[in-house]
């Protein structure tokens, strides 16, 4: 594709990202495909996003870039006859550009011979289902659909047009999941919530009667487990993403918009609002509240409830300005404890 | 099912757990299923416990509720014209209310078509054995069993009557799993521990002879991966009870009757007494031993020994009451350190 | 197995370990297995490791020990009638001595008749691809290459000689797996990267246009996930052993020879040198470099760099010696608060 032909595509595309300026030097390169900066070649187009990358500018192989609005790094570009394209939200405009070189791996619409699928399920237009799939009775599946192989889907399962089900994941009984929802390779959707009674004979185990609901362009990572509650539901609102690896507890509920990065765990009825980041290994405990917009940092244990807007970090976890002190004043316990000895031993 | 039929139903179940009194005044009130206490609708049983709930009784719109011994939350039900019951141990009652209304999903008995199962396999009667399932050879199956499908059983497995395996699980060789078992989806038993010695060449393998041991009534849950041993036994005692996304290293000793929230993770040869209870996320290392009834909390990290019946908090874990009094005072850590500062300049 | 021809056997195979002696006269002594040194049973040769083994041998019922280099050992040993072989490296001579004993189940070479393999499959010879196994388009296997039962390889994989993939693994599309490696149950290779940008209209997906690379001899444990890049290439290094339910990120670069223990987790774009050591649960964070022979201690958080060589501990994680000296202060934290107040007061 020629570097023209790409900035006129992306400023259709980035209709929304202030695609601000590029150089019109470079109209006829032709651009082969997209790269990382450190391992780009020549013909490729890459990006550089924050002051760490700048300096790659100068060592790049890379054709074109897409750069941040930076005159500095605009004329670095234009000095060694990179051509470029620079705006406010380079890594969008990156996103957009990749979608311009990459078709994911789709299979046609078709039904696997091998595939066992109770007759009472009722399947959509235009569907995949893939080798050695199992849906089970009363199964809805939306148009669009694509189940990869060796999914099981249990009973009573419902699931939205153009929701893609990958490899080895399994769907338990009554789960509702939407549309445009991505479910990753050997994820758990609505399996039994952990819920056992201490009593003097032992664990009596709560039948887990509720069920998991996921609300559209809902996606859960590879190995994650939502698991399903003893009455109502394990809910995660609409355009949610979930990393590899997470749980999800019985009875939580995930707001809209959030983000929950790999390893992550909720404990049993966790209440998380809109738009709220929980960074990797965060751990939340049993029905706490995390207000909208929260942000957890990484590996931080979230005991209490969390207030909207508020950054926390730290185990236990508190507002960042404060863990950023008391982390670093932790270095110098050793030190402290000294001065404290003795200060004690002069009185 | 009526009220009044509930509470002599209940009163059966509940021998051990002082059911202790009800409302007689809705003996006809037709009671239609369980719900939480928050999406409960007309018609339905919720239950409330601990002083978090007790405002919900004002707002809830069941039309029963499971109380605790509490004179002034029952009022409060009457008042609103709710019928209860009350007792010490409201869980336990409400499982068992659960359990009056919900049937869990069960296939009828069959060996599905597609299943592939070596034909030295010993199959048990009344089981169940889903499409796509992979039972390899010399393999013990006891009776009622249910295997889900495209569940993978290695070689010279035992697996004991009623235990459940559910889809896509992965059971390895020689593992010996007892009756009233459950593992949920994608668990993974009996695979190699990670046993590489460090030479001057690198890596060297050691084999994992050993086997996984699966007690009587143990629950493994979605994800969670047991290894086996070099040589020995990775064993769980009978009703101990593993939730989603925990590892147990090689050659660890699990008591009985212990509850393993998920994300734990055991490293090698740990060794852990009955009734121990280890919350989300907490990390126990190599070789440490946790005594009898024991609790550690959430992401604690346990580098050596703890006492039975002692209760461990923090990284690295201490007891937990002296947790509490360090990780409040962590938070002053900023303070502490101004006032050292200006206390050595007034010298 | 005589005493004798054991010692001998071992003699050839630990080339490297120095095998330093052995007790002559168990020569005829019939060795029939091998075992863990508290559950050894007469006939059996077992191991014993380090201070806290050394008490095992005067009550273990094992036959034959393996010690180290260590004459109290070997004398209370010969006093107790126990035959045994010493040498530097006891835990790798007793790797050697499994392997004599053990062989691991291997099935026959075939290629099932309900795998779905594609037409455009390449396969090697001599190899083993079990029930309900599925290869899309484009893939390449090398000889004596073992696929275990309901495994899904996506397609354009490629897969080097004498490579095991087990149970429910899944295979992403492009993924490179070298010679030599194992791929343990459900396992994920070459899944979606969590990539999402933020935008005024919510999360836009950036698609994962990289793939995973494993070089030869490399490890993934049992439910672990490797995740491919938007860009570019996710790369582990030739002979690193990674553990179960570990996540790496997407353009993450792991050196050679490296272990990654359980629940570690890597962030996007993490750098990992040579013979690292990522004890369980360790957390790093986006874009951190770990140095070539570094030691990370079990739950630590890395959220900077890491020099080559040196040893970590702690979250966030400092140097190891710092953190011994900072947590055990921690302890003392309320002391130090107390002695602090009262010393403000006094003034």
């Amino acid at each position: 594709m020629k570097f023209s032909v790409l900035v006129e595509k992306l400023g259709d595309l980035v209709f929304s990202s202030s695609l601000e300026a590029h150089n019109t030097s470079h109209s006829n390169l032709e651009i082969s495909g997209v790269a990382s900066i450190d391992s780009a070649t020549t013909g490729t187009i890459s990006y550089i996003e924050g002051a760490k990358y700048a300096s790659m500018v100068s060592n790049t192989n890379a054709s074109a870039l897409i750069l941040p609005v930076d005159k500095t790094v605009q004329q670095e570009a234009d000095n060694r006859g990179i051509a470029w394209i620079a705006g406010k939200e380079p890594r969008l405009i990156f996103a957009k550009t990749i979608d311009l070189f990459y078709q994911p791996y789709q299979p046609r619409s078709q039904i696997h011979p091998t595939a066992v699928i109770d007759p009472s399920a009722i399947l959509g237009a235009d569907i995949y289902i893939g080798a050695h799939v199992v849906i089970e009775k009363n199964v809805k599946i939306g148009a669009g659909v694509y189940i990869y192989p060796n999914t099981v889907v249990y009973p009573d399962v419902e699931i939205g047009d153009r929701t893609i089900l990958h490899a080895n994941s399994t769907i338990h009984e009554r789960s509702r999941i939407g549309s445009d929802c991505v479910i990753h390779s050997s994820a758990v959707i609505g399996g039994e919530g952990f819920g056992f009674v201490p009593t003097a004979q032992g664990w009596y185990k709560m039948q887990q009667s509720g069920c998991v609901v996921l609300e559209n362009a809902v996606e859960v990572g590879s190995n994650s487990t939502i698991d399903r509650p003893a009455v109502g539901e394990t809910r995660i609102k609409c355009h949610t993403k979930i990393d590899n690896l997470v749980q999800i507890g019985h009875g939580c509920q995930v707001g809209e918009g959030c983000a929950l990065a790999a390893q992550v765990g909720l404990a049993g009825g966790v209440t998380i609002g809109n738009r709220v980041i929980l960074a990797g290994q965060v751990g939340v405990a049993n029905q706490a509240k995390i207000g909208d917009g929260a942000i957890v940092s990484a590996k931080s244990g979230v005991h209490g409830d969390i207030e909207p807007k508020a950054v926390y970090s730290g185990y236990p976890a508190v507002p960042h300005s404060l863990y950023l002190k008391a982390s670093a004043i932790y270095k110098k316990l050793p030190e402290m404890y000294q001065i404290l000895k003795r200060s004690q031993k002069q009185k």
